[in-house]
């Protein structure tokens, strides 16, 4: 685990002569992580052994660190792993050919007819597009189930020679983890999804991205994205309006915990209570920015509070490079008998 | 445009004291591919400027190159940017993030709230698996449309220090190529899609590969690649069989054209006749493999043949690391008062 204090002190020791030295550490006090858990001992992370190795770690780790967590998922969805269709694998963290899922299928006793799914491109947004083409598939094959995983080893991708504001500050709120959740075509708990939108802000595609090179992906973040809320909030209005809601008046919000001004802009620009949000503040202050893990996590979170009432109206929003907006909108449901 | 005989004039130069030169010669040979299209000029492509440069080349060509295959798409089928409802992107011989969905939406008049799905880790599976997720997507919302852009270029990933056969016979058989198409959720002709399905041969996962390194990617090819029709065929077969149909008798083929033995071997075990297979075997011949353009090439060719007649049942299918089938299964359908 990497506390405030690690990333704080860590940041004097390695730019302490850095001339924004004062900007970046309040940043990094200002994003609001508390805690994160990183795949190696910290002082490993550090170096950079080079894209062909930071590979081979993103691999061994998540053959180490998915199982248990994909069998948690399909536990509480009580399902089989031969039951699921479909598994769609979001990570932009590693890249490997074949997809991850050819090893799960092979290993954890998935069907050798699943559909395999992986997103390596969507970044953030991953986790909500994830679980939008996971109802698409549902929808399309009635009665199937999707398994999501998202593998997301941030710190993999951190660069030593990256010095500029953005790469220091990313370096001091980016977490890692797995995630993942099942999206059954009927029955079970959790959020009946009905409505599943995107958006991309126009002309923002240099935004956030990654230059891809020899040492692997250096994430690039324009100092213009914690603004981005202000196009996006009309966007979410507008989708939850044409599905007959009101996007200020919505009963449980999973949104991606981008930082903390994502979400203190995005309920100022809804005028909800900025407290509203409390799932997402909790995943940054304990994991950091997980990535396209963060909805995931805010779905376990509501879960972890007894879940939500029947019929509460839920939006989970996923923001990530493009810049891309993935939206769904769903109905909290509870077998007969059952719910909070 | 780099023929055969450039191809084995290359390998004779470069690789003229190989233990194994003739072993290699006789593999190319072997493949049937006439000519093949790459993005830069043969010398160019032969050296290796690292992954950096290779992305930057790949972004810059895909710039170039992309937009009049999708202009031709859409006039095809009739259709307006402002009319499609997602973009599925399949690519694995480069890699940005954003997705190139991102650009094409910001250059090419496709409406911001269009979804994005990047497949970049199915190889040369992708085009169909393309064409499955598109079709999963114009299921889940009735009435709307996809556009699939499979753009590989492949020899963007040569590597001049590989040497292994698998490499060698790589080199003279992978070729570049942007292909599109459109699948419109209703309306239209050409294949009415009906049934998708994938499969996973158990235990092939290091039979097709990327080894990621700070060179960017570097194709593995197993020699037990070639065999695997046997265990497929079966496959296709049953899938076929579920939807009432009889994998040896069907109208249209449109195969993924891996290399000859796949073709050769795939005919002999669903015992149809090799000549069945003449649209992959010419995009083979005129291309090279294209990976995940193959089966949009196969199409386009059918297409270009006047189309199949009004019923035809029509099989695609790709084949790629995993080792992992995707299959499509429809029927040729032409607007009222057309068709041959």
């Amino acid at each position: 685990m990497v506390t405030l204090e690690d990333t704080l002190a860590l940041a004097e020791r390695l730019h302490g002569a850095h001339p924004q030295r004062e900007l970046v550490l309040r940043l990094i006090r200002n994003t609001g992580v508390r805690t994160r858990h990183i795949v190696l001992p910290l002082e490993e992370t550090l170096r950079q052994p080079g894209f062909e190795q930071r590979n081979a770690i993103y691999g061994r780790e998540a053959r180490r660190r998915v199982p248990s967590v994909v069998e948690g998922a399909l536990r509480k969805a009580g399902l089989r792993p031969a039951d699921i269709d479909a598994i769609v694998w979001v990570s932009c963290t590693g890249f490997t050919m074949p997809s991850p899922t050819a090893w799960l299928i092979n290993t954890m006793g998935f069907r050798f007819d699943t559909r395999q799914l992986p997103i390596a491109q969507l970044g953030c947004a991953a986790g909500a597009a994830a679980i939008n083409r996971a109802h698409d598939f549902c929808r399309a094959h009635p009665g199937s189930s999707a398994l999501i995983v998202a593998c997301e080893f941030c710190s993999l991708c951190y660069q030593p020679d990256d010095h500029d504001v953005g790469s220091l500050l990313s370096d001091g709120l980016f977490g890692d983890a797995v995630a993942a959740a099942v999206v059954r075509g009927e029955g079970g708990t959790g959020v009946e999804l009905e409505e599943d939108a995107a958006y991309l802000i126009p002309g923002t595609e240099e935004w956030i991205s990654y230059a891809v090179k020899s040492t692997g992906f250096h994430f690039r973040l324009d100092r213009r994205v914690p603004g981005t809320m202000e196009p996006l909030a009309p966007v979410l209005d507008r989708v939850a309006g044409g599905h007959g809601w009101d996007a200020a008046d919505l009963d449980v919000y999973i949104i991606h915990a981008g930082g903390p001004r994502i979400l203190n802009d995005l309920a100022r620009f809804l005028a909800i209570d900025p407290g509203t949000f409390r799932h997402s503040r909790a995943t940054l202050t304990d994991y950091g920015n997980i990535a396209s893990a963060v909805v995931l996590d805010g779905l376990r979170r509501v879960f972890a509070d007894g879940g939500a009432r029947s019929g509460a109206r839920t939006m989970i929003a996923g923001f990530g490079p493009g810049i891309t907006a993935e939206i769904t909108l769903g109905t909290w449901t509870a077998p007969a008998g059952e719910g909070p």
